[in-house]
């Protein structure tokens, strides 16, 4: 059973908004196990969907449009389509009742434009959208479906769920599909691929493996299909419970959850207390932290050290260690640990100090050198990393070593 | 001229990732007065590839390849577009000399997965990629044009500015197209437009006007098209100048310009310094000031406030204000202002402390209530900001504010 989604809007396409909708789509066929082969994102124009839907139509057995249902005038999918069809459009009474009732209780009246949008071409199944006035549209041809939806994403969220994909899985139960997706960090692609090559080559055809890397990360995902649904996940947990000890030291979550996420649960278990000093990532350590709802929970605060008088009045770091080794260097992050656990009354504390770039290298400390130390009163680990010369990649780095290191260091605890 | 942008990933069709690249692309490629007509997300198979290159270059001149570029299995989209062509792989020196020096700047070695990504289509003309190990490739057919990048974004980013938008501009100069971007912030995009309406509608018909909205921020853009370049560029910066005076308490920079960096300038021009007190945006105002280069110029740190303790002990917060008025006050960040110039010795401060969410509200003070201060040693102006639920979003939003308000306060300075 193959889908595919048609996106229509010049907005796109200049990149005005990002194809957001999409991306949501996907999921949710694919949780049901109808495979998305393809996306396209169309212009506003008859001829371009008149030409994607044919595309779509000779490809694959289920289409699903959104945009291009507004009341302005270069909203023209309706029209579009049952022009497609070679059907006529009618007026419908019950949509055009149901708009005039939601502009009622926002009181304000209807304009012309509302109007135009109740004709229906007269092969549409009507899907009623409560979330807004341009309903979807279910079209069925040689045993193919069309849908059309609006683009506004609650809209179509709205109708995806409660109409669409009901009315999906009854028509086509399908054939089950799993996936399990692993967190890792600390090991590039290439390295991670060549430990687990012999698993990847093992398993079965009915199982697929994709690398999907990201900054500082990399993320495996399993994907399976088969005809027991309950066989077919007892066979991915199996292979994931195979592969994780291969992997284990870089493995810091599974499926959707964040570093950070993990992070927080660690500290809450652990009742631990964190705090942060920042020279080079200048806060972004504490933002990815408080990024997660409850990090006043184990997140006492953090001090960004940018200038090194900060480094010294507050954090303690002595003058003699700044002029021997510099700010950048192993023996400063150690006693920024030092000075901000004793300071902030944590149990724990993470500090960095590095040159993110592009400028500030010296020979002997060249752009994307970066310290960074983590620690308790009794314990503190420094790490080094050598990165490039572009500022936010080496902030965002560094960060989600940061954050690795505070969770190994607990679970060293 | 016609572009269509292909993005290759199983990892878009499932929806695990927003495929963000098409959007800038579309913007760059638009900027350029290049038309994208059409934006396709393929699986990585060699079949949908193939396919897609075909029925691409079938309709536009320029097609604009993504992902699949990487040292792992799933990623075959170089040898599918050598098959493509026809020709033969060789494996090419100065690539993997190039792989070699940047993991010897890591202190690794390369692999052989890494060996095998110096093997090039014998028709490319490799393009070189400073940010990562997969070189980006152009290709020339019959006068129309094939370019693969990798799909990480900063390295698509970094090849599109340095390598491809400049080789598309010089291959097809075309009509003269010329841009001005005003940024503003401070009111929404309804307002915006019903102050300038009679600005837009008396626009020549060579211009048009867009409404870029973002996060606390709009971006008005102006986009003309003409034969002569130096009449279009001086009727567009006379536009600009008849615009301005319509709305100058909003704007607060032009073209790619960052608040953070507008800031930053001003600053430095004022030889004055900051620092911050954050509360509820957790160090998020520090990483954007800190984002900038040359921040250590004007920027001395900033204390992350998370818990009462740390907004008491450093901050000198009274705790009886804590107790009358509560953290989340304009009592509270007035002495989070005060507290943090006395600690960090700088000319001026900003404070935030509100409630992100999604939980931790009450009636009086619901999700989304976010007082902000800023001052000096005699001057400090408060702020209260009424937001939403939703955590990223009032922190995004919170920070844009507490830059902007700092700005503004300079400027009366």
């Amino acid at each position: 059973m193959k889908a595919q989604i048609l996106t229509i809007g010049d907005e796109i396409l200049i990149g005005q908004i990002v194809d957001t909708n999409s991306a949501w789509m996907g999921q949710q066929l694919n949780l049901q196990g109808i495979q998305v082969d393809k996306i396209i994102s169309l212009s506003d124009s008859q001829e371009a969907i008149t030409k994607g839907i044919d595309q779509a139509f000779a490809e694959a057995d289920i289409i699903l449009m959104t945009g291009g249902l507004g009341p302005t005038k270069d909203d023209i999918t309706k029209k579009t389509i049952a022009d497609y069809f070679g059907v006529d459009m009618y007026f419908d009474e019950s949509t055009f009742n149901r708009i005039q009732r939601l502009f009622k209780k926002l009181g304000r009246e209807p304009l012309e434009a509302h109007r135009l949008q109740s004709y229906m071409p007269t092969n549409a199944d009507i899907l009623m959208n409560k979330m807004g006035t341009a309903p979807g549209m279910w079209f069925e041809k040689d045993g193919k479906i069309l849908v059309s939806m609006p683009g506004v994403p609650y809209e179509m969220k709205y109708l995806m769920s409660e109409e669409v994909l009901p009315r999906l899985k009854k028509q086509f139960p399908g054939k089950p599909i799993a996936h399990r997706t692993i967190l890792t960090t600390g090991e590039g692609e290439s390295r991670l691929a060549a430990k687990i090559d012999s698993f990847v080559e093992a398993l079965p055809s009915n199982i697929k493996m994709a690398y999907l890397p990201g900054i500082a990360q990399v993320r495996l995902r399993l994907t399976g299909t088969g005809d027991d649904e309950i066989a077919l996940n007892d066979l991915l947990d199996k292979k994931v419970e195979e592969l994780k000890p291969q992997i284990s030291e870089f493995i810091y979550g599974y499926e959707n959850e964040k570093l950070e996420e993990v992070l927080g649960k660690i500290l809450k278990e652990k009742g631990k207390t964190l705090c942060t000093a920042e020279s080079c990532t200048g806060g972004y350590i504490a933002h990815k932290i408080t990024s997660i709802s409850g990090a006043s929970a184990y997140f006492m605060g953090g001090i960004v050290a940018y200038d090194n008088a900060v480094k010294m009045n507050q954090l303690q770091v002595q003058s003699s260690t700044l002029e021997k080794h510099g700010a950048v260097s192993e023996e400063t992050v150690i006693e920024m640990v030092k000075g901000v656990i004793k300071l902030l009354k944590t149990d724990l504390a993470v500090a960095i100090s590095g040159i993110a770039g592009p400028t500030g290298g010296t020979p002997e400390k060249p752009v994307g050198t970066i310290w960074i130390a983590v620690g308790d009163k009794n314990n503190i680990k420094s790490y080094k990393l050598n990165l490039w010369k572009d500022r936010m990649k080496n902030i965002e780095y560094s960060t989600t070593v940061a954050l690795n290191v505070i969770r190994k260091f607990l679970l060293e605890l």
